[in-house]
């Protein structure tokens, strides 16, 4: 399936990268699974879906992020047409006189990370196995592109009908949040976005390598397990750099929605190796931070590492719609890439750039583990 | 003053424009004088702003709607930077790959009467003797371009900080407004925007002609009537086709924001020859119907037709934030310009595209009356 530094991508994968990507997804960015049978339908249509690595795009390439953004709920219940994305990258395309010659994900966490492999289908061009967040966050400033300091200018998103709004000239990728959100709330809650646009080789520079190899090794482990009857929570820490920060069954969850966010906290009682003891996890959307004991006594990891529930039984993500009393699952944190590491990057996706005035210690490891120091 | 068919705008014809563009607003479209004091520095400063009849303009011109959208009461606590129209302008210019050779106003009552001569002054363009509505009209689609087939998009908008979007294509007018309405309200609440962009046959067969004509005759009436000390009333109506459809003071007023419209009601006791009768006038930012009678009896007009208020002492206009329980005033009744009574125009611009299910009846005479048949 692998050829030089050319994925093609097949059902099995596009699997695989769903699951995987649901658990990048940290409780949030939306389910995958819309997107998965939309790409499904696509390779059965005789599609012909591939991931370039991240460094064998050349630096003359045009590169484009691209993705979808608005109310997940919303995304469930009001089917996208699809090609929303590619629509948002035609129009700027047609603004910047320019070809795109690779797509890349914005946001590999969540439902955004079919984007590529779906609008690849649609437009036949490649897209690379990273993104630019290497998990999910909320929002358009909190991608490694914007941090890295590419402009966020010109982007341009549109609707179902292909209505589009390109955005020429803005300040920077928080105003770009709050206008693409207010004309994406006019579309009735769901855009396409394409942004931004860069060359081959600032794409190389800032975006997160191998995500899509590392969402596809975690799901590939899920499936695995399955098929094996054996523990998704042990195989899924296995291939990746994961740590198990807490097992238990959910106790309580206080969810409440703010501006458009998920926000809320859920209380696990612990079981196995943590019986007797308690844990806490903050959301907005993705889970923030975990604290173990009754009190918030001690931080067991926060963003941007990877705090991200899976259904013990499964291996399945829990995400924050989905968590309720009784559930049993396991908190696995993962490290976060290092492009959100920095100290630019933790002023916009740290602890305290999201109200948690702890500092941020990194959980050991590095982001997918020593499955990405091989490839 | 006049040389040819080009009109040069002097600080006393600006004047006159800025009172009789108030009377055109019909109640809404926001206070001119701001955009006055704007205008009046740029004369000082020795800018030359000139209007071009529309018959004058050449068809192969370029020729770009123009004007600030938001709320009203925010571009009085907001001081705008001035030039938003022509950022938007610029921006629209850059992105469908033509030059610009004329402005016109979007909307010739209230404060957006100003923003031709003012973004004159900062382009050097010539600015049209016409607009897009011949009056004030609280929303985009409402203007004779869209109302005429011009396609609304390419549009643009623009801010202070000349932050930029741009609709490439967009459904319909109805649509550029939700969706430029939403980010002017990120923007501040406070936008400049330049469509559509059109020839100048496009222009000719559907702008609105001599509404600065207009304007400044009815503001050279105030003043005029003002230095005589001569009733002001009876001067505007001596200028224009306009009738007295009724005067006394105000007896009640409702007024409540709904969705960002001043929506509400006003009531007046008749004096003069009106003594003994009553009236009562329908508002949404703009006054929309005038009834006669305690009980709603008989309507005196609707929209498109103009319903103006003004001070009967100063002939100043009164806006729908301005009246107040115990101001004497003259309702005057204007004819809309003939694009405005077409019944495409009609569904769009009529009493019942505001809620109100009674027939439209012209009133007598033509826009402008005898003024503008003259020209």
């Amino acid at each position: 399936m692998t050829s030089g530094h050319v994925t093609r991508i097949d059902a099995r994968a596009a699997e695989a990268i769903a699951i995987g990507a649901g658990i990048l997804g940290t409780g949030g960015g939306g389910n995958p699974y819309l997107g998965l049978l939309m790409t499904r339908e696509m390779l059965r249509r005789g599609a012909n879906i591939s991931l370039v690595d991240v460094a064998d795009v050349p630096d003359e390439a045009v590169v484009c992020g691209i993705g979808a953004m608005g109310a997940p709920t919303v995304g469930i219940e009001k089917l996208p047409r699809g090609d929303e994305p590619l629509a948002a990258l035609r129009a700027l395309e047609s603004h910047a006189g320019r070809r795109v010659t690779h797509l890349i994900a914005g946001e590999v966490g969540g439902a955004n990370a079919m984007q590529p492999l779906i609008q690849s289908a649609f437009s036949g061009l490649p897209a690379v196995d990273g993104d630019g967040m290497g998990r999910a966050f909320p929002e358009l400033q909190h991608c490694t592109f914007s941090i890295g300091g590419i402009a966020c200018t010109p982007a341009a998103i549109a609707d179902c009908h292909h209505n589009t709004t390109v955005f020429p000239r803005l300040r920077d990728t928080v105003t770009l949040e709050r206008f693409a959100r207010a004309v994406t709330v006019q579309m009735g809650a769901r855009a396409g976005y394409a942004f931004p646009l860069m060359s081959g080789a600032e794409m190389r520079r800032t975006a997160v390598r191998g995500s899509y190899t590392l969402a596809r090794a975690i799901g590939e482990a899920v499936l695995t397990a399955r098929d094996r009857h054996a523990d998704p929570v042990a195989t899924i820490l296995g291939s990746t750099d994961g740590t198990l920060l807490f097992a238990g069954r959910i106790a309580d969850v206080e969810r409440r929605l703010v501006a458009g966010f998920a926000r809320g906290t859920l209380r696990l009682n612990g079981s196995g190796q943590f019986a007797g003891t308690q844990a806490e996890i903050a959301f907005q959307n993705e889970n923030l931070i975990a604290w173990t004991g009754a009190g918030r006594e001690r931080v067991l990891a926060t963003v941007p590492d990877l705090i991200s529930l899976v259904d013990e039984q499964t291996g399945d993500p829990v995400t924050t719609e989905m968590v309720r009393f009784g559930l049993r699952v396991a908190v696995l944190g993962m490290p976060a890439p290092a492009q959100l590491k920095t100290a630019a990057a933790l002023a916009v996706v740290g602890p305290a750039a999201f109200g948690y005035d702890v500092p941020y210690r990194a959980l050991p490891g590095v982001y997918g583990g020593a499955l990405l120091l091989v490839i």
